[in-house]
């Protein structure tokens, strides 16, 4: 593996309510030089869980997402109160997006967005023994349930309206580990 | 599927060399404003090769990541070209980065990044006989170029470098679509 590249230079270029974007200056081991620009993630992280109702059906939500300005198909996810692990995070995104409570969470992997320019990573989580709570949420509008079956995870990710990276990568992950684990 | 919400007002928030923010005040359905920020994509998009060697061997990369400030292994990919189909695009930026070009191109999914405050999107080709061609790129450094065997994805997958949604979700549905259609 290379040696990392020397930051020579790393300062802020924009800042709105949500977003903050750096710019970096770097020195490649092999003298290059390039400027470089990354969106920086403030706050404690994100979770996103594969709520598993029964062996072979998750149960995923439809959402408006702001940057498609269209509703789309994807796991659950939210972000991380301060002080919160990943577990408890996970457990009270669930609760608030899909009435459940999981009895067992079992941490997967964490997955980053595009490291190439962005800080951003998702705790990905496998939450199963659900049990029916509901807790107060922040959403404009109450999601919608929509359990899909794993069985065929090919059919389910190729279609139009499951259009999210990470929730693909989750889905077939999970299905993988318990496949393996059990 | 619930009515869209109306967009009250967009304006830019935040703007540098890489990166525009928007805001977008949107009235929900339900009567319920909120107001919520986007990252806007410029330009023609992306794409995201998975290339086989033979129908075990995908090649990958090893890269330096700024959003990350460290290198990590994963699927090549680049920016297009105005005026590119996904298709020349993928075959350019595998001759860039990898030093092949590929005879076979199948256009697998357009991933969206997180859809709920990014317009990013990025196609998925699987690439197929490959031939030997290099292209001068744009890269500070060669990439190192990483064969990985696909039969054990779980393991590929869950190895500390490989830490991209998006890698991960083309890598296992690139399987699953070679299982179906050979």
């Amino acid at each position: 593996m290379p040696e990392k590249p020397t930051i020579l230079q790393r300062q802020t270029v924009a800042q709105s309510r949500l977003f903050r974007a750096e710019q970096l200056d770097l020195r490649f081991s092999n003298g290059v030089e390039r400027r470089y620009e990354k969106l920086c993630s403030g706050g404690p992280g994100a979770v996103l869980m594969v709520p598993m109702l029964d062996p072979n059906t998750v149960l995923m939500v439809r959402e408006y997402a702001g940057g498609l300005e269209d509703y789309h198909l994807s796991l659950p996810k939210g972000a991380m109160d301060k002080g919160e692990t990943p577990e408890q995070s996970a457990n009270r995104e669930l609760k608030e997006e899909v009435g459940y409570g999981a009895s067992k969470l079992d941490y997967l992997k964490c997955l980053h967005l595009s490291p190439s320019y962005m800080e951003h990573k998702i705790h990905v989580l496998l939450a199963r023994d659900l049990y029916p709570e509901r807790l107060a949420g922040d959403e404009p509008e109450p999601l919608e349930i929509v359990p899909c079956n794993i069985d065929d995870l090919l059919a389910l990710t190729m279609r139009d309206d499951v259009i999210e990276g990470r929730t693909i990568a989750a889905l077939f992950m999970a299905r993988a580990w318990l496949a393996r684990h059990g």
